[in-house]
């Protein structure tokens, strides 16, 4: 097994400033602040992908590249746009993806967690991310699955988790899934 | 019933210059057009959804929602990325579906098309996209189903749609598309 | 458009006695009894399905399927098992499809509710169902959806739905669905 | 790691006498006989499932979750019914699956096959499948997938697998199986 902290790469599905989903995602790096360091990347930079401009990829999209492949595990926390991934997110994941050959995310362990103001929590987008995980070839956790609905009850106007039972169903799964990372470096 | 020629917005999956679903859309815009006219726009230049410009969308953004919005139906056609909708595909849909209350692809019927190198030809694509019409409220026609396998074989240097038995089906599946808006428009 | 009653097949996609499924699906059939008559069939005494018995179908099962096809539209009522369609009720489903051919509920207009214990209430067998409806050709309409999480607190021991809101969800929802059948069949 | 030959439990999703699946199950069977023993199990005499039953499950139902719970690995082989799983299989996952707190499938590492006489070699109930899955908690591998398109032509009268690439395809998916299940015991 390798040594160190865990390093997680935290990837948050909307661009909205008072998002959600960048709520449960800092909620989620302070849950887990003492086995593992979730580093939160930006992806509202990116540009629309093209498959014209892979044998020429701008550098920071490498760069971008490149730190994900580093990590030991990407966490993915999004809304649900139209019963599926956010265009935005799923751009993301098809940079990282290619060319051919280069799929970032290859073999990585990945969480899922997704915040809706409805009553699903966002339960189709992950269905969908999973289906592309394989692909992908990832290691998604299964159990436990992390869906806030009534999101917009649950986290207060500074961004802040304030519900009590997510806050600790947050815990448990960030607990899960470091388990899960280790089992699967192992 | 409406009177006039149908009107049919045309939108391509893929951002590629020599993309085989731009070929596809441009030989379904030739195959119906005593019927239909199938307007074929660009997505590549939106910029990544973001909601906090819901109250004050880029002009552009809303003239491209107003001109789908007057379209008889919408025509997709879409490579598959990681199993599911392109991200550039996403983001557009992600556009025209908001702000909440003003979908612009309401009640539009519906074709899809994908192609793609491998035997699949997209299909995991096309049902990913179904899931999201069901939000959208679209009318997507069930059959036949339009995917095109081993598109590199089929589509010559140029673009052009070289393979007969494909033209056939194409052929037949925007005559049943038309027969399909015809329907709904009723 | 034809004369008379609209006739709606309900099928229950649970066997169990006291199954929420089957209360909810009774409640539909008293909620909109003045405008379509619901025949609720039972689905348990299926065989397992087996192509070899194709040629030579049981009495009863082209019995049944001949019922269904004569119907105006079906309601499917479903829980969700293992996040998906109970095997219970895919299996009369592949009895209907079959042989080739001879899809009962080809064209059909479809209605789909789903109840459960927890907070999804059946969802991911609805996204599933409807995907063996682009297959079967079938109508289904998109929205609104009905989803009854929580199944167990809104329907007490006789079987009865007593939730206020829930019953207006579903006469609403049965209301919608009437007309959405009118359409199919105008 | 446990000692000994792996165990793997072989399920075909089709009743046919002359199944394509059938017939691929049995060549998947001889292609990793050296180190894995797969037991082929029969599906079509397990009633519909009925939650009723739980408490009183039937002597043999026990005994074949029992089996399978024992089993070192699961290997469903599978046609696709209606664009996803066929009735018969999925009703024997819902037996295995319950009652709650007794799901014989749970951790186990999984392979999915299918075959079908279209293109799409029965990919949409493989991804079906894969959802039931997350909640069943088991161990699918994601890649190298397995896919017979066009099986009529790959299978001769006999039931027997003619056709070379899928013979070697099915060689290297039985490799790569072999490796995961050992990986999951780990």
């Amino acid at each position: 097994m390798k040594e160190g902290k865990i390093r997680i790469i935290g990837i948050a599905g909307s661009l909205r400033k008072g998002s959600y989903n960048k709520s449960i995602l800092k909620a989620a790096k302070e849950a887990c602040q003492e086995e593992a360091e979730i580093e939160i990347v930006e992806i509202g930079w990116l540009p629309l992908f093209n498959q014209d401009m892979e044998k020429n990829m701008p550098k920071d999209v490498l760069e971008f590249k490149e730190k994900v492949k580093k990590a030991d595990a990407v966490l993915f926390v999004t809304p649900e746009y139209n019963y599926s991934v956010p265009g935005v997110l799923k751009n993301a994941i098809d940079w990282l993806s290619r060319p051919y050959g280069n799929n970032s995310l290859e073999g990585k362990p990945a969480g899922i967690m997704s915040a809706a103001i409805g009553m699903l929590g966002g339960a189709r987008a992950q269905y969908h991310l999973r289906q592309s995980m394989v692909f992908l070839d990832m290691r998604p956790m299964n159990m436990p699955e992390f869906m806030v609905s009534f999101a917009g009850d649950k986290i207060d106007e500074n961004g802040k988790l304030k519900d009590e039972e997510t806050r600790q169903k947050l815990k448990d799964y960030m607990a899960a899934f470091i388990d899960w990372i280790k089992k699967q470096r192992a």
